[in-house]
């Protein structure tokens, strides 16, 4: 890969990447569909607003799909879309490092 | 890989990488030992004050090494360790991931 240069997909890609909690939720998300207290259990201390804030965006970006099942009360629940389960090999190169690198 | 539970090296891992401009200034290094300006170069919009606070924790976590040349005026340079060189593989995973799915 030429690193000469910086490629804008690779920037906008990193961006998207690298705000807090995203690298974590789409790894839960790999585990299969979830709803939002799920997410709490992983990740306890990202706060509600935040959560919401990033699930939004994810949503918006592509990443990941929300659907409303009309029980009651209603549930919710987070799903990657084809754009997001895309980042399986990014997640699984970042455990990879870990699993080497960090003690 | 178990995505049923967080893998705290996982969640290490993508803290560090979650910095801002970590993931384009990893992607840089690995064109070889750049100085500061160089980074500007691929990244005009980066303060000088956050690239060098970024360059300085990637220095702290033993991502990258930072030499002095005792020339006049001295010449300092960045390259990567072994522990940010193995961290290709996510680049990689990155930039794939941003030629299909990033217009």
């Amino acid at each position: 890969m030429p690193y000469s240069d910086m490629d804008p997909r690779y920037k906008f890609a990193a961006s998207l990447l690298s705000k807090r909690w995203t690298l974590l939720i789409i790894r839960i998300l790999l585990g299969g569909k979830k709803r939002f207290s799920e997410f709490k259990l992983q990740i306890p201390q990202v706060s509600d607003r935040l959560l919401s804030e990033r699930l939004q965006e994810l949503e918006e970006q592509g990443i990941l799909l929300r659907t409303v099942q009309p029980t009651k009360p209603v549930l919710i629940e987070y799903e990657l879309s084809a754009r997001g389960i895309a980042l399986e090999p990014v997640v699984e190169a970042v455990q990879n490092w870990g699993e080497i690198w960090v003690e």
